[in-house]
């Protein structure tokens, strides 16, 4: 009785091409679930089945509920029971996915009722553990579910209802990760870039907002074009030039990689032939020797009580 | 009697802080008048008391006509009346709202009934005359009204209607402005910049259209913040520093170089002490020793028939 709760997050795609660093956009693929536990001794345990860190310090879900019971002096120790769902590694916003669902777990167990922003911060702080330091646009998707726009210094997060009709085709291969992946897949992109790549991603970028906001999901879908970081990092996933050619062939109306990859995010509508974009996806990867799964999905709402 | 026309079209500011190359938008400030009639002599020619090239070959308006003479094949001669209003070379799309209203105007004359697109990339042509190279964030802008996001290869204008609070107060310094101008402000920005900076001028960017798309004229403002383009020609402009940190002193949301530049151009709303901001402006000049032109304006429509 207001001592338990579960609370659970979906995954999400980062960047859409050209926001890299700034988009974000929630995903109904996967949902990871935490449940915190209110205990009488004064520490904070991790339980679980899957494998991943059970030392809170470096556990993402337990470096978020550290922060916040220091931030609010809350007395309690807490059990932080966690299932994973979103494959991690894959850029599916997996660490993510837990932070967000253990940031508003807190929030409701305590009675805090954060705002939007605060709730964002929190969660950020749980990607620490596993990217290293703190990127916004997965977390703020997963808080606050569907599209979010991420601004620095300070911290301003602008979310947007996606279209209805907009979905995503997803190809997660079946590759090896390395681990710290995405500091290796952050490595591959020059410091420096030219202004007039900056300008074409910027363009395409502001088109994808206005295809958010005019609730138009061909335009969002044709201005997935990123000249900056998918060039830099296609390389890294074998197969990806054809995998693209072949989702944007089968109708899709636009392809990049999620996040920091291997995963790769056709997207389109209801009214496409989502199935022959998969298997298009899917015959891409195979020319690589390389198995795949595909998830057919469309945006996801952000991080609530499991009913 | 359908053989003279007379078209209006605004003065405009381009870029908006992040958004070089990308955003336009209309304000209400000057017109330039286009008066088009055919001619029995099948030469066009150029009538105007203003200091402008009267070759056809050399003027914005003239270039824009003959484009369209040869592309549309049609045979009367044009007789060309310029009126220009909108000051040239201080970064209020002069050049460009002869250019639109020269291709709206020719467009009228014979029924055309272009599309959107196609009388910007007509008046585009007439950019050439003036500035050596094609842009199309003023043009699309003075063409179409409002606000614009510009977006080539190919050539795509999403139009956007700005909120009806949004108030600008722009200074015109009485600067001796250099011919070829806007070549020497290009060509002090440099060509590779930091990936840092075009994240943040990209979240910037997202930011102000998601302003102008739920009419929110403060995150408009507040997101008018660009580390690329500013920081580099500011010096270009004596007492920029002073002119911004005043207007946004006196209340500007934010305050950024119109185009490329010199004048200056704080953003605001209906409900702020405009005159305050204008005449902060006019301070911050002074001290440079620089006497200036306040002009407080709205967002306009576009190109359209004189009524």
């Amino acid at each position: 009785m207001g001592s338990k709760i579960t609370v659970i997050a979906p995954s999400s795609t980062a960047n859409l091409g050209p926001g890299f660093d700034v988009f974000g956009l929630a995903v109904d693929a996967f949902y990871d679930e935490i449940t915190l536990t209110k205990r009488t001794t004064k520490k904070v345990t991790i339980v679980t089945d899957d494998e991943i860190p059970i030392n809170p310090e470096k556990n993402t879900a337990g470096l978020v509920i550290l922060n916040m019971i220091k931030k609010f002096k809350t007395k309690d120790g807490i059990e932080i029971k966690i299932k994973k769902n979103v494959p991690a590694g894959y850029g599916m916003g997996s660490s993510a996915a837990s932070a967000a669902a253990a940031a508003v777990a807190f929030d409701k167990l305590y009675h805090l009722k954060l705002k939007g922003n605060s709730l964002v911060e929190f969660a950020g702080m749980g990607e620490k553990a596993s990217a290293g330091a703190v990127h916004y646009d997965n977390v703020a998707a997963s808080v606050l579910g569907g599209f979010v726009i991420v601004r620095k210094n300070p911290l301003d997060i602008i979310k947007i209802e996606p279209p209805k009709d907009l979905r995503m085709c997803i190809a997660v291969p079946r590759l090896a990760v390395p681990k710290k992946k995405t500091k290796v897949s952050r490595s591959v992109i020059p410091k420096k870039i030219k202004l007039e790549d900056s300008i074409t991603n910027l363009s395409n970028a502001s088109a994808i907002v206005a295809g958010f906001m005019n609730k138009d999901s061909q335009l969002i879908g044709r201005s997935i074009k990123d000249v900056i970081v998918e060039p830099a990092r296609q390389h890294l996933i074998p197969g990806f030039v054809g995998v693209k050619k072949n989702a944007l062939k089968a109708g899709a109306f636009g392809v990049t990689i999620s996040g920091a990859g291997p995963s790769v995010i056709a997207f389109s509508t209801n009214s496409s032939n989502l199935k022959k974009i998969s298997l298009a996806m899917k015959n891409g990867f195979k020319i690589a020797d390389l198995d795949c799964q595909t998830i057919i999905c469309k945006p996801s709402y952000g991080a609530s009580v499991k009913k």
